[in-house]
C-alpha cells in the first residue's frame, strides 16, 4: 500500500516536472488538461500540447486504472487473478523541426490481487527512446549516456541488457526489421526478487523518469533553431508513417489500452501531427536521410 | 484446376481494365508497375500511381501467392491443411479533391490442399466500399445500388446480407464503432454449397469486379472539377487519419499480407498519401463534416 501510494504521487508530480520543462523550452504552448473517468475504474490526466513554436504535438498523460480481470485480458494479454491495477506516465513529444528528434517514455507499475484483495503479483516496467530524423552523433551519446548513468547506480548489468530489451522492442518487423528510432532503454515486468524488492524497482522508475528532462531537453535547445526546407519536413513526416505503423501494428501498451477501454484520445495521442505514406520511398543511398535508416537497421553503441 | 485458371486469367484482366479507366479518368498519371517475387512461392503486380491530376494515390494490386501451411498460419489465421493458394485483386485509391470518396475493392480466391495435392477446401471472398469525406447522398445511392443490381442477379438476398457484412466489418471499434466510410459490399468464405457451386461463386466475384468501374467512376467525373479549400483538405487528412487506424489495428487482409511474409510496400500502399492525427478534434454540430461522422456512426439504407 505504501509502494502504490508513493508510486502514484510520484507519476503526479512528474507530469507536472516534465509538463512545466516543456512549456518553458516551447516559450509559446501551454498545455491543456483533460482528466477523464474510466467507467470500469480510475482515469486519467491527459495533458497535450498543440501547435507550439517547437512542439508541434505533445502528449504527456498519466493514468490510475484498475478493475475486475476480465476474460479479454486474460486470453489476450495473459493477465491472471482477481482484479488489477496500474498506473504510470506515458509522454510522446513531436516537435516541429525536423532536425529535434521525437521521444517516448513510459513508467508504470502493476498490481494483481486475489478474491481477498491481497497483492498477488506486482511489477515495474518502463523506459525512453529517442526517433531522430537526422542523427546527430553527439545526441545519440548524451542521451544514451544519461540513461547509462541512471542505470549503474543501480546496478552495472541494467544499461546494456535495458538498451538491448529496447532496440528488440521497437521494432518494424514488417520493414526487415528496422527499429523505430535510436532506442534508449525498455524494462518489463520487474518483479521483486532475491536480489531486489519493490522498492528497489520503485526507485528504479522514479530515477529513470527523472533523467527525462535532462536526457532530452539539451537536445531540443541545441536543435531548435536549425533553419530547415521542404526537403527535411518531407522526410520527417515519411519517417513519422513508421512511428504510426509500429505504434499501430506492434505498440503492446496500445494494445493493451485500447482491449481494456482506456481512452482513445489519450492513448492514440502518441500519433504525429502530420504524417506521409509514399509508396516504395527510398532516400538516396549515403544520404543524411539513409544515414539514419542504417543506423535504424543496425543498432549502435552509443556509450563506451 | 479450370476454375483456378479462370479466375487468375480474370483478376489479371481486371487489373488492366481498371488501370485504363483510372488513367483515362486522371488524364495525366500513369501506372507504374512493380512486380515482385514472394521467395516461399509465388508473387505480384504492384501498380501504382502517385500525384495524379485526380488521384493523389492509386495502388492496383494483384498477387497469386500459395505455400505451405505455417505453424503461425495455423495458430494466428485458423488455417489448416498441408499447403494453400490464393490469388486475388486489391485496390485503394485516395484522391486528392475531398469531395471525391476514397475507394477499396478486393476480390480473391482461396485453396487448400492435402498432402497429395488435392483440394480439400475452396472459397471466395471480395467486397468493395466507399470511404467519402463529404456525403453526397446521390453517390452513396449510386454506389449502392450498383452492387445490389449485381447481387440481384445472383440472389435478392444476397445485397442485405453482404451490405451488412460490409457495414460490419469496416468498423474502428475503439472508436465507439464507427465505420470506416458508407460500406457497400463484403462477403467472405463462400464455399460451394448445396445450393450454389465453386462457378457460382466465382462468376459472382467476376461481376462484382466487373461493377467496380461503373460503381465509381460516375462519382469521380461528377466531383472531380468542385473548387475545394484548405479547411475541406485538412478534414479529408483527419479522416485519412482514421482510414490509418482502421487498416493498421484492424484489417484482417493487411495482418494476413504481414504474416504471410507478403510484400510490405504492396499492402501498405492502402495508406494515405498524407494524414492529419490532431488531438480530440470534433468537427462542429450539424456541419457538412458532422455529417458524414453520423452516418460512420449509423450506417444508412440507400436503396429501396
Amino acid at each position: 500500500m505504501i509502494i502504490k501510494q508513493s508510486w502514484i504521487d510520484y507519476i503526479n508530480s512528474l507530469q507536472n516536472n516534465i509538463c512545466a520543462a516543456l512549456e518553458q523550452t516551447d516559450g509559446k504552448a501551454k498545455f491543456i488538461e483533460d482528466a477523464w473517468i474510466r467507467e470500469e475504474g480510475g482515469g486519467g490526466k491527459t495533458r497535450v500540447i498543440q501547435n507550439g513554436n517547437v512542439f508541434e504535438k505533445a502528449g504527456v498523460n498519466t493514468s490510475l486504472v484498475y478493475g475486475k480481470v476480465t476474460d479479454l485480458m486474460r486470453s489476450q494479454l495473459s493477465i491472471s487473478g482477481d482484479s488489477w491495477f496500474a498506473c504510470g506516465l506515458s509522454l510522446v513529444i513531436h516537435p516541429l523541426n525536423p532536425f529535434i528528434p521525437t521521444v517516448h517514455c513510459n513508467y508504470r507499475m502493476f498490481e494483481l490481487y486475489n478474491e481477498d484483495g491481497e497483492v498477488t503479483d506486482r511489477w515495474f516496467g518502463g523506459g525512453t527512446d529517442l526517433t531522430p530524423y537526422y542523427l546527430f552523433e553527439e545526441d545519440a551519446k548524451h542521451f544514451h549516456q544519461t540513461y547509462k548513468n541512471v542505470c549503474d547506480e543501480f546496478d552495472e548489468s541494467f544499461y546494456s541488457t535495458f538498451k538491448k530489451e529496447c532496440d528488440n522492442y521497437f521494432v518494424n518487423t514488417h520493414r526487415n526489421n528496422e527499429r523505430r528510432g535510436i532506442g534508449g532503454i525498455f524494462y518489463d515486468h520487474q518483479r521483486p526478487n532475491e536480489k531486489y524488492n519493490a522498492d528497489f524497482w520503485m526507485s528504479f522508475g522514479k530515477a529513470c523518469g527523472d533523467a527525462f528532462i535532462r536526457s532530452y531537453i539539451p537536445i531540443v535547445e541545441k536543435r531548435k533553431s536549425i533553419a530547415y526546407a521542404e526537403k527535411e519536413k518531407h522526410w520527417q513526416e515519411i519517417r513519422r508513417g513508421r512511428y504510426t505503423e509500429f505504434n499501430l501494428l506492434h505498440d503492446k501498451g496500445t494494445v493493451f489500452g485500447l482491449k481494456t477501454n482506456g481512452r482513445t484520445e489519450s492513448i492514440l495521442m502518441s500519433l504525429p501531427p502530420t504524417v506521409r505514406f509514399e509508396y516504395n520511398y527510398q532516400p538516396e543511398a549515403g544520404s543524411e536521410e539513409d544515414k539514419l535508416v542504417q543506423v535504424c537497421l543496425h543498432p549502435g553503441e552509443w556509450v563506451d
